[in-house]
């Protein structure tokens, strides 16, 4: 079907389809919804009332049979960051729109009176439903209702408890080919889309279908692209151990951050490694591979069963399991996979709510270490709504207000992730510059600084950090453009082939005639597009900076400080 | 005693004596505290960290005989606020700092362990004391213990419960002439007290005495000035009703913020008004007139006695009896009354706790009405540090976060006071404007929108509003650094005789010879340090806002929302 743009308007209960402007033509996933909050939302406007959007996007090339392209992006602006934001996942849902037409979906507005509703999705347009019955339930139950009302081919975008309760830390979940879930996890979206009240989008995949403007020149270049992809040492290494594999690796590198970012490395993380973990699963008859979209080739996703061999979660990654593990030291990785699940079903950013339990562990709340108690705090506290819960729900920064905390390790008040920036200085320069907050997925210089990929760069010197953390920032902003999963960059910076194979295919696809140029220069305009947005809402090179304690204290085993003046991480936007 | 300026650093618990600095010799109050923060602070560092500092200077004329020069100004930056902030209150501490030499306190560093100190300030310097007994106790308890262990002639400042406990609204009590609190309120310095872990400061006035210049002519001038004190209509109008004579005023304008600034009027305004009190206070034997310090010829505080005729509350301002009454609708004065008490005894802005209050209302934490219930969050949740305590306990703007409410009065994350900026144009400008978030006192266009003091401004019409804020800020900056209350400012506004008698004054007092010029001038420089900071700290014009609610909800009577451009405002700082 012909792309077009849906919209939704929950203040007056209409929708409607328009032809896509020719500006927005050229667009896909982040690139997309960065263009279209950036356009259409007022940069100071509260993230929880009727201005701001919610803004879902598959990528240019979700739904043709590109290998990892399985992608949906969503935007707004962030409750948790008041920046711009954009969060991708995998699941179904990205496939089902792109082939429906869906160029993107735009939701705006907000309903007047505390009434919940769903949406439909067909090939036929949106309907708005009245929906009380799921309402306080979490996603899964949500999935289960899904299926049961409308077939189990539908395809699932929802929001949990922590969603309807606009919590910061609220996740958006996608359904995957298993029936499990995938997160849009960061930056409160779940929040937004619960400030919107709608607790679920439900996409009908009947007659859906795509057009490739040139389907043979498209499936060659797909066929390159693919073996890119497999013959990657990383992707190998992603297949057997999930992301988790970097474990051992970042403790190993001193950046692994241990009981609230105090340490650089912890005791117990051989108990929690990707290692541990791939034993534990074939143990358990799980799946130590698996994939959250139709057509990946990676597959670095994973079943994990419980000791009785049932399942207790799925895409169980290397910041989930860090955050929980190293940074609030808990050497169990039952516990870790429980609270997991939960998280999963409450609707929750596994790395914030973790994060935000070790600020909440040094503050006293629970004792370092206790995975049961990180459990119970789920499902007693943020589950039901509690203070406590809220509190926690609404991420590390807010713990750290509520208890007086001061060493809390956010930017732009978003959880900083699984790499010690002190240690890794060209993350801490992704962490600081990023348009979204705290957030390693922006500009993963992990791939250079530790694994090698793309040539290799000192994580300890200064020296080029700026210059890495902005090429691969450019680079991420059009590869989350495309649909593309974010793991396909391994192959590109290290394989010759991958880069130009993936241009030739959104050329097939649309019939036009890209550059790799075109590609960088697509990247550069949606950072500069994002920045825009958030200088006019208020936010200045002060915001672009760690916090404090990076500065005051020296983390083992290298003993080492944050050490950037604002002038110099200010050197990043100079392109 | 010579003036000098007091260091105590309480990370390696030393204290030192220094010369004043030239720079600083014709600087008191205000304008010193947020000279000290602007030169010595980091900007951009956390307020409850150890680069903060707190600063604490009484006025250039306190300890003198001039009539209402008792106030004590205390600075830092604000954990409420992330701005430079000044708070000034009354009690005895300002005139026994001045007569011991001290030109201010500068407290600085924190201590690594969780040992809790006390300070005593006497005539040959400062002593640093271990301090357990009175930790997790209220203020009155430490006043009590104070006389106990020191003598009942000494001054007291101190820290309660929410102090202790770094909440944002935690405030700084000061002890008054009859053992009573009064308190610099606003922006949280309480908690930065709280995080250099000093419980309290005792201060032994003996052997202390001032010295001025040119007794003769001082005592001319002070007549004079007292003269259009106690003559000024305002003065006396504050003398029999307190400044809860503005409830009945404020509603008949139509700017009482009623039900979380939904309404302008309130219908239980009679049962809570300065009429009201008044004869509740004559009928049980309570005192109508009290000072907060010695010296003051307005006396606009009370004694508020309960039913059985036992000391209550006193300084039972209107801003605090609008914020539980109106905002929170409870139209009963011995539940706010409870409630001020309590408040005083915990260490916790009542303005601040009370929005927050309301915004809990609205989150459904508690019916809109209930003071009881008022009275039950602060002794079980705030006083006890439970989560929710915290939550509320940090401020308004930390409520609609945990809850998700977005109709949230606050302007720099600072509760928005009892005058609606919706109906009341000028004071909106003040709000919007102010180095120090939302606050009345910075800049009180309530006395020519609505008094007619200075000459009168249609309060509904955009017309002139930003000069007539500009020139009070300024006012009020230079006035904040004399050490006299702030309601001189209707004498000086109306009585030519008054401002020329000040200005004597403080010539008389240091032998030099300032011009009203030199005043205004004063003034100005201090809005601009103070500025200054805040743009070093990150803020922008985008911070001199106030929320979306005001621009898209009518307020009754009037129906006028908010209508000032970014542009309209940012012209405030044309000076």
């Amino acid at each position: 079907m012909a792309d077009r743009i849906y919209r939704v308007n929950m203040t007056d209960l209409t929708t409607s389809i328009e032809d896509v402007p020719s500006e927005w033509m050229g667009l896909g996933g982040r690139g997309l919804t960065s263009t279209i909050v950036a356009a259409e939302v007022e940069p100071t406007c509260h993230p929880l009332g009727p201005k701001n959007k919610l803004v879902i996007a598959p990528g240019l090339l979700s739904g043709t049979p590109a290998a990892n392209s399985g992608r949906l992006s969503i935007g707004a602006k962030s409750p948790l960051t008041g920046t711009i934001k954009e969060a991708n996942a995998g699941g179904t849902a990205a496939q089902m729109l792109a082939k429906l037409g869906c160029k993107a979906l735009i939701i705006e507005g907000q309903p007047k009176d505390d009434i919940w509703y769903s949406l439909h999705f067909t090939k036929d347009g949106i309907t708005i439903n009245e929906e009380s019955e799921l309402i306080g339930k979490g996603n899964f139950a949500v999935v289960d209702a899904v299926h049961q009302r409308m077939g189990e081919t539908n395809g699932v975008i929802t929001i949990g408890p922590a969603g309807e309760m606009r919590l910061s830390a609220a996740n958006i979940s996608v359904k995957d080919p298993d029936g499990k879930l995938r997160s849009n996890g960061r930056g409160g979206l779940g929040a937004v889309m619960g400030s919107k009240r709608i607790k679920f989008i439900a996409i009908d995949p009947t007659d859906a279908k795509i057009e490739l403007a040139d389907p043979e020149k498209f499936a060659a270049a797909n066929k390159t692209f693919a073996k890119a992809l497999v013959d990657n040492p990383i992707s190998q290494a992603l297949a057997q151990y999930g992301t988790n594999v970097l474990v051992n690796i970042i403790n190993e590198a001193g950046a692994l951050p241990t009981r609230n970012f105090t340490s650089g490395q912890f005791e117990g993380h051989e108990a929690i490694s990707g290692e541990t973990m791939h034993d534990m699963i074939v143990e358990r008859s799980g799946k130590p591979r698996h994939n959250c979209h139709k057509g990946c080739v990676i597959q670095c996703s994973q079943i994990f069963n419980d000791k009785n061999g049932n399942y207790k979660t799925s895409g169980f990654e290397y910041e989930s399991i860090w955050a929980m593990g190293a940074d609030c030291c808990v050497d169990n990785l039952d516990h870790i996979a429980e609270a997991d699940h939960l998280m999963d079903d409450i609707g929750i950013d596994t790395i914030e709510t973790s994060v935000a339990m070790g600020v909440a562990m040094e503050a006293g709340v629970l004792e370092f270490g206790d995975g049961e108690g990180i459990c119970r705090i789920l499902k007693e506290e943020i589950a039901k709504g509690t203070p406590l819960g809220r509190i926690i729900g609404n991420g590390a920064a807010s713990v750290g207000r509520a208890f007086g905390v001061t060493r809390v390790p956010v930017v732009k008040n978003q959880a900083i992730p699984a790499y010690d920036p002190r240690a890794v200085k060209g993350i801490g320069i992704t962490y600081a510059t990023s348009t979204q907050g705290a957030d390693h997925t922006m500009g993963y210089t992990i791939a250079t600084n530790i694994l090698g990929v793309g040539g290799s760069l000192d994580p300890l010197s200064k020296e080029g950090q700026i210059e890495l953390s902005r090429n691969l920032q450019i680079a991420t902003a059009a590869i989350d453009s495309t649909g593309m999963c974010l793991f396909i960059a391994f192959a590109a910076l290290d394989d010759e082939s991958c880069l130009p194979a993936l241009i030739d295919m959104i050329n097939a696809r649309f019939g036009i005639n890209l550059t790799g140029d075109d590609v960088t220069n697509l990247g550069a305009t949606i950072l500069k597009t994002e920045r825009a947005f958030n200088q006019a809402a208020g936010f200045t090179s002060k915001d672009d900076q760690l916090p404090e304690f990076f500065m005051e204290e020296p983390i083992a085993p290298h003993n080492v400080v944050w050490d950037y003046t604002e002038e110099e991480i200010a050197k990043f936007w100079d392109f």
